[in-house]
């Protein structure tokens, strides 16, 4: 099934939330507008406004404070990218040059910050110190996983514990955190509430899974970063822990996981051993188990066109190719 | 008079006010506490807080509120103190080393972020959706003054009005923030609010002239700069732009100005030339100026031991030497 048609219940919502990015991109200043402006335009999914939205609408509630929080989350998340994006000297993003490859660094970070602030500003303006709250914590848990990340000791081995520490931390307390404000601004029973809090939280952790899978698999076309991309910059992912499970005494792998040195003709073979790999299935098999949980966890909440597109949400966030 | 003994009526105040600091700083992640917590010891005046609990405590109301937005202050000054270390290449600040000195660029940018989220956080625990309000505002008017600065074009001559715009989104705006949001939240009639923000404002617009003057004529263990350092870094503050205002046709001044190239020997001499120039006193004056109107602002509200210790704070921020 094609993302539109399964978004079709909230297809309005998503325009007006568009429109609202932009409208938010409008900084005074001209240079620091057109830049955000071009990260806007550079696309993404909108997942993340998506689930927000699906979970929202399910309570009757105030359309436009649940617009704002699903636009305040986009920005959120345009925000981490744009430190990312210049702390990892990324150069493309969605095959888009990044800001950080066509600013100085010291206004991409003052870029990330302002994209931030005004996350934080359309955010207040939902007027509800529950959802700001969460807001803060979300931020939070990012940061302080981002920051650990850099500090994690090289290990005998890489861990999967660790590794989804990691992807909690970078993307499914968002999605968690985003469905969960929803809920709260409907003022969904707390049964509702916790349910689509869990459900964002598996769902995100499946779609980082496959985004690390993909980061092995996809062109660079479709990903717009080049093949192994993580495993350049040292960030061993779910494919390659199973992958080194598998062959514990793999030369290669092992350079690369205890962070021991190896040449780029290492690297370029260990990436295309992986690539190549039956962990690749492992890996989406174990995506595909966090979607079916996800949707466990949908059956507390009443049947709707809204409970349903998360429902085959889901399943397109495993089986998408990009 | 020395700062302790104008603070007075709030010294209970701001002793919970540096736990409340010391509390925020305590991050899960072992090293991002150790450093948050180097930040905090390093000391500073806590000027923002001490305005923000003065305007708050003109007005009966809950006293964990107010000392949450004062700790809120104080966090948001620090993050963006982060940012602009880094961003300047400093590596001290109040004598002691910066962040970006001792960590990585990755690790600073990260760690100034997360100071921003734990402001951010105590801000919503608060729970003012209208101070909340201000505090992203605030963010937005700082953050885009930076960048600002960072693509002013050189103009045949530095402007004092874009010297105010600037020390406006550096400084005072985050005083008036402050300010309006104590009063904000102890319910004060409009009057009120109005004259603590505008108070604030001119207090700030003081606050940061003194820096600047202080930056050419403070002592290295006093100010934990080098003398000249914002000249260096191609920053024309008030000092350099009055003296250029009255030697229009000197040569060093002019090529610093318009950013055209200079010699580092004639950087240094034109430190000398203004530092002991009567430009000094004339940018001090100036401040004395803003003082006496933050002081006017004061008028309309009821005379109390928080009120005189605004008048006083005022005068001592013109008289400080460091």
């Amino acid at each position: 099934m094609e993302l539109k048609d399964i978004l079709k219940p909230i297809e309005t919502d998503l325009q007006k939330v568009e429109l609202q990015l932009h409208e938010a991109a409008r900084a005074e200043f001209g240079p620091l507008a057109m830049v955000i402006e071009s990260i806007i335009d550079s696309g993404g999914k909108r997942i993340r406004p998506a689930v927000t939205l699906l979970a929202g609408r399910m309570f009757p509630q105030a359309e436009e404070n649940l617009l704002k929080l699903a636009v305040s989350v986009e920005l959120l998340h345009m925000a981490t990218l744009i430190h990312d994006d210049l702390l990892d000297k990324a150069t493309t993003r969605r095959g888009s040059a990044t800001i950080n490859s066509k600013w100085d660094s010291k206004s991409t970070v003052l870029a990330g910050d302002y994209v931030w602030a005004k996350a934080a500003k359309i955010a207040a303006e939902v007027g509800n110190p529950k959802v700001l709250g969460i807001f803060a914590d979300t931020i939070l848990v990012i940061v302080e996983g981002e920051i650990k990340q850099d500090y994690t000791d090289a290990k005998s081995r890489p861990q999967r514990d660790e590794y989804y520490t990691r992807i909690y931390a970078k993307t499914a307390s968002l999605f968690e955190g985003a469905m969960r404000s929803a809920a709260v601004l409907g003022n969904a029973p707390e049964q509702h509430m916790n349910a689509l809090g869990m459900y964002g939280r598996k769902l995100g952790t499946a779609f980082q899974i496959i985004d690390d899978v993909l980061d092995f698999v996809g062109t660079q076309s479709d990903v717009g970063k080049p093949v192994g991309n993580d495993l350049r910059q040292g960030v061993v992912t779910l494919p390659a822990i199973m992958y080194y499970e598998n062959h514990p005494n793999h030369p290669i792998i092992k350079s690369i996981a205890v962070k021991n040195g190896h040449s780029t003709q290492d690297l370029e073979a260990a990436i295309e051993e992986i690539r190549h790999s039956p962990e690749m299935m492992e890996a989406r098999n174990e995506a595909q188990e966090f979607v079916r949980e996800a949707q466990r966890e949908l059956r507390v909440l009443p049947k709707s066109k809204y409970r349903q597109a998360l429902h085959e949400l889901a399943e397109y966030v495993v089986e998408r190719n990009k």
